[in-house]
């Protein structure tokens, strides 16, 4: 491998966690470009005791996104506290009340909420730090990392919230084999009936997408972006879903059809550039009368069941396979977050942070 | 006066039309930049004699808009020919039926359409010439080339159409002196109950548009538009209507409130740059949930009587004062077209084909 993912695998070799302390990933310095292993520190704690209306909670599962990097570096931590080298650094996942002296929360219950890239939390479980129990819905506890935890939710609010998708739209949806794509083109060929265009970066990933809701792939590692909208999509597209920003961004505005909807969830082709990325042909909104809007997952929050529930649901119907793909162990979280810059992931990147056997995935 | 527009007095000064002959404009040359007065070719032809199934129709009134300097450049016009060198201006005016073998058009008729930039015309009537009756509202009919015309049906479609305006909203507005800003600023004032901070370029303009709507003003040739901002609207703005583009709409972007929308309604500051310009904080539209929608007026036009009735309307209860600027003469046409890239306007600009008194402005 000369990818520089190797360097992951050794800043983790001589790293194990067990019950007997807190480990904990922290900021050591802050990522330029992309984040590389000398931006993470590893740290060893007592476990921390839970003083009165408090709780221990013993992680199980941490989900990672794109927006981690951002975390790092001091910014995007919206409600959240902005992160400073030494800091533990953000992370929600699933975890377990391993002893508690709040009055509302009892030992064993199984909870999903901001956790910190940590083996163990003391929390007063308010309101800010958003803790939820996890729904009642005999599907495994790691989708709480995941396709039921934020990255699920993003990927309800901004294909229905923002992208208003209507039956036999074309979309076109760029990322399509990350952890929202692969959601959000299940759902919109499954629940809603679009035919969907899926770019993805790969052989391997063009199949997967394929498998999970796309009728057609676009490798953008081997072919030309434009070209295969040309031939795919001739008239253009009533839908785009844009994971990755830049070009491609640009490339699908061009062939936008009346009353199109341009859906801003991410931009991960920009985030490692030195100047931010200038869009060359916002005005093609114009004759079009596109809505392009954005979304930011934590203004959905307050639908949070509401929306668990539908996804539980269409998993359950067969309209949405849950697609995780698990680091295991917490000695391997920076190469965990360090796979979806690397295009790495399949579906939604999560670490098992104990290594247990994983039926899913 | 040293700012180019005195050629354009030139252009006009040995031309007079009468009802001899028609009197045309043509493109002489594609514009580059912005228009020159080499770019326009007066021509004198014969007065056409319609057909069987064909009116005569004699032009009053034509209005201007920035798009035209596309339409003489080949681009931008939707729904109409493609022009080349050679070709009549297009132009939608009020004209009279002064001759008619057409059974559903009678001699005096007024009229409303694409007259082109010519004294007289003969016409099939058919629906893509988009012609229409004259409302019966009581109003002069010097309106229906511009408040009353595509300006109002644009003002219209921007504000409420994409803007979606709520009463309370901080509404910002470029080009609040022109055409659409001028009825921008009112209705969502008067009508809508906005807080409407309007920029135009000017002690004068900033003077009109705080008694036509806007409550604050932003003078952009002698202030700094980001700190006036800061200044008027500290908490962003939930409403952003753009006539401008460029580094106005970028300052924009960074000042939106949660759920805010921004209106592309036109890029006048980039049309003459060399480079398209890049807009470099689309991004921002993530974090608040903002969405940004651009309208193109022809899509509009199947709710043509609805929104002038709605405009006439407002006009009689005094919460919209049309303004126009009125040029006297067809033979100031080419001026006409150039007061609007020099920002000289104030209101819709017009031009007065036949110079009749005019006692609307």
């Amino acid at each position: 491998m000369t990818d520089g993912l190797q360097e992951f695998d050794a800043l983790a070799a001589d790293k194990r966690i067990d019950d007997g302390a807190n480990y904990q990933w922290r900021v050591a310095a802050r990522p330029v470009g992309n984040v590389v292993p000398t931006d993470f520190e590893w740290a060893v704690t007592d476990i921390p005791e839970p003083g009165a209306g408090e709780v221990l909670l013993k992680t199980h599962y941490l989900g990672l996104a794109p927006v981690m990097r951002f975390y790092m570096q001091g910014t995007g931590a919206a409600g959240e506290r902005v992160l400073e080298p030494g800091d533990v650094i953000h992370g929600r996942g699933v975890a377990q009340v391993v002893k508690s002296r709040h009055p509302d929360w009892r030992e064993g219950e199984m909870v999903q909420g901001q956790m910190g890239w940590q083996t163990y939390k003391v929390s007063k479980m308010t309101d800010q730090e958003k803790f939820w129990r996890m729904p009642p819905n005999d599907l495994p506890a790691a989708l709480g990392s995941g396709v039921l935890g934020m990255t699920g939710l993003s990927a309800h609010a901004g294909l229905f919230a923002c992208g208003d998708p209507r039956p036999d739209d074309i979309m076109v949806l760029s990322g399509a084999a990350g952890g929202v794509g692969s959601m959000v083109s299940q759902m919109a060929a499954n629940v809603v009936g679009c035919e969907v265009i899926g770019m993805a970066g790969g052989a391997e990933k063009c199949a997967f997408i394929k498998e999970h809701g796309c009728s057609n792939a676009i490798d953008y590692k081997s072919e030309n972006i434009p070209d295969r909208l040309d031939a795919l999509c001739p008239d253009g597209m009533d839908l785009y879903f844009d994971n990755v920003g830049g070009e491609t961004l640009e490339a699908c505005l061009e062939r936008l059809r009346l009353h199109s909807r341009v859906v801003l969830c991410g931009s991960i082709s920009e985030y490692t550039r030195d100047e931010p990325f200038r869009l060359s042909n916002y005005t093609r909104l114009r004759a079009t009368e596109t809505r392009m809007q954005g979304f930011f997952v934590y203004n959905h929050v307050d639908r949070w069941d509401a929306v668990m529930e539908d996804l539980a649901g269409w998993i359950h119907d067969g309209k949405l396979e849950p697609v995780q793909d698990i680091e295991q162990g917490f000695q391997n979280m920076p190469r965990a977050l360090a796979n979806l810059y690397y295009g790495r992931n399949v579906g939604v990147q999560c670490c098992s942070v104990r290594g247990e056997p994983e039926e899913w995935n």
